[in-house]
């Protein structure tokens, strides 16, 4: 069977490279996704799937405490889920094969070497923004499900395709679909690993701290005190929380992680007057989180840390920061190590690159984390994409690897699912 | 005489404090200035001076290389000056006698206790914005004059009054009466100074300083370099040329000064995504410049010291920083301590007031700067002001100052000018 998927993946290259073409076309940032799911339908309409395409509720979504995007409206910005359904039976397992479908957007053009929705092909390589992160992991999926069709493969359990919007703002997108009611025994998504298989995803969340300072003229900055320097103790105090935590990981999938559960200052903003003695220091940031707690546990953490800041320098006994949550939260997710999934996951891997697969924490949460914890559906992350150029300028994939991982998956899908004939 | 003048002085106090309740009253921010200026010429036409008023003309300004202002257009803003001319002879001095008669906006009124153009009195103390900086202090310098006129005291030398705008935006008004081809023997400009005299003013100029990182997602931070981590380098860095600096500040003028000439960074902006490493900060600050140093060996020397980041911290040799000067520059303005004006004010000082003058230098810059370093008239800077309330909610002046101020400045007068009859 690997064989003919093999053969028939091959003898369909063309094809598959052409659709990604088309996808990765489609400039499909947030909000603009309607032209490119219009192409998934399409293809989801060939292979004859059950298709349900919806627009998401804002207003239901908003009501749940996971949700997290900067619009509240989704008209015209539709989801697309296809289902394989399976014919049932004895071992029977239902999968779902989840990949978002908006991209982020392409920024300074200047960067890029051509067109950012080009899509164009050089030494086997496909460029444009999405093409890594995710089109060509999400076409993987259909070159599989369409090789196991071809071949006359009927599984046992269903196969739920998913093409979501908003994974790049907050995972609205695939909690609709919870929402919605999609569940199955267990998920993968094909974002841009490399093709490493990644059990555990980091979480993330945005927190905002406000470090107070007292103005004064700059000519007599002596009377006042500096909300710059004394954010400069502040980021001194997170970068040892960082290494407080990252002390506790042990999990050896981190092991080759220098920071697995990073928190990074991204942003500082503060004092509006060359003059003057900055009063208030805003600094956004986001803080990593481990599969092994809770997003609450590690609030508390930063807050608790933030508090003992007086003990380092007396003005934040008088002046305490003032820390926020906001904006943008990934979930983190997970799969147990021993879960079948990953036994046969990396079972095929082997089979069909003949390498043992590298196995990790990802350094960064996704869509996962939402199957995991709301979805209560255990998710894999293993893609084709190049994880180094995700969000970048000239953003590529190698369409080797697009391939390896569509029979990769197919062998999967027959082995979890089971063939019924 | 002296007598007479203070007597003269109270029996028009409530002329005098109606005059000045009436100059608060008219908001005159930027571009405003038209309407208290029509004030300040009514009472320059009763006291029979001669008078110029004009709009400084923005394209001659800006050929000068002292201009700075955000505006390039003055027209209805004028500049007022009122020459009460000198009978000459042996001995005869001139003088100008500069006040600005803009105010910076009055921000926020939330906190203020009242209407910040009140001008209302409580206790003695006169309210509004502006008040202290510097309407207060122009009113001393025209009832000084008007003393003198009431009491038929006819002066040697010209007495130059200038009621000039933009002086809080850069000082275009008073590089105007420059360029107009004013010029004296010196000038005395009553600046809020809490009655000190300072015979030396801080110059400033602002810099900015670009600091250079990596970007990288948040998740994998180490793979980037941040920029805001870098530019706490660079913040130390700067407060290390600061006490270099400093500590060649020897006059005994800044003995009680803890900062003579401060570095103050007073704005900080970088990163814009809370889930990116941050690339590009920007640092925004004074340079104070002393008046025993010029303006390009300040630059020369901030310029040299960055560029020795590379030894503090070996990124900075591959990624230097970038400095630039922007905005306003305030020139650093002085006089001869043993300049006969700064004997004559001291003298009369002490006759008046029964005490000793406290004489330094100012922490900041003033239109005497431009006087000094441009139109070649040395000036001090000596007026009626509460220091600590310029630009602050509830701004403030005690009455009885702005009187003590106008009978020594008119003894002054009388003994620099020369009286003639």
């Amino acid at each position: 069977m690997k064989e003919q998927i093999h053969r028939w993946l091959e003898e369909h290259r063309e094809e598959g490279v052409a659709f990604l073409q088309r996808l990765v076309q489609e400039r499909s940032t947030q909000t603009n996704e309607a032209g490119v799911q219009k192409l998934v339908v399409q293809k989801l309409e060939q292979m004859g799937l059950d298709i349900d395409v919806w627009e998401p509720d804002g207003e239901e979504l908003q009501k749940h405490e996971y949700f997290y995007s900067p619009r509240k409206e989704f008209s015209g910005s539709p989801n697309v889920v296809g289902v394989m359904k399976g014919a049932g039976g004895e071992g029977s397992r239902s999968i779902i094969l989840n990949g978002h479908i908006d991209v982020v957007p392409d920024g300074d053009r200047a960067q890029w070497d051509d067109d950012p929705f080009s899509g164009r092909i050089v030494d086997g390589k496909m460029y444009g923004r999405g093409v890594t992160d995710m089109k060509g992991g999400n076409v993987s999926l259909l070159l599989a499900m369409e090789a196991l069709q071809g071949l006359g493969v009927r599984l046992k359990g269903d196969v739920i395709f998913q093409s979501v919007i908003e994974e790049e703002s907050g995972g609205a997108g695939t909690l609709a679909t919870i929402l919605r009611g999609y569940r199955a025994d267990a998920a993968l998504i094909p974002e841009p690993t490399n093709m490493r298989i990644f059990p555990k995803q980091q979480g993330s969340m945005w927190f905002r701290v406000l470090v107070k300072g007292r103005s004064a003229h700059g000519g007599t900055r002596y009377q006042g005190v500096s909300a710059i320097e004394k954010s400069m103790v502040v980021v001194q105090h997170l970068l040892k929380l960082e290494e407080v935590r990252n002390a506790r990981v042990v999990d050896p999938l981190y092991a080759g992680t220098p920071i697995p559960i990073p928190i990074n200052v991204g942003s500082i903003e503060g004092g509006t007057w060359p003059s003057s003695v900055p009063d208030l220091v805003k600094l956004e940031g986001r803080m990593g989180v481990s599969p092994e707690e809770t997003m609450e546990a590690a609030k508390s953490e930063m807050k608790d840390w933030l508090a003992k800041l007086g003990d380092v320098d007396p003005w934040f006994k008088s002046h305490p920061v003032t820390l926020e949550w906001f904006g943008a939260r990934w979930v983190p997710g997970s799969i147990d190590t021993e879960h079948e999934l990953m036994k046969v996951l990396v079972d095929k891997f082997r089979g069909v690159t003949g390498t043992q697969p590298i196995i990790e924490a990802s350094p960064w949460g996704t869509d996962g984390g939402l199957l995991t914890q709301v979805g209560e559906t255990p998710s894999i992350v293993f893609g084709p994409g190049v994880t180094e150029v995700a969000h970048y300028p000239n953003e590529y994939i190698v369409l080797d690897r697009v391939f390896e991982t569509a029979e990769i998956i197919a062998l999967t899908l027959m082995d979890w699912c089971g063939a019924a004939e």
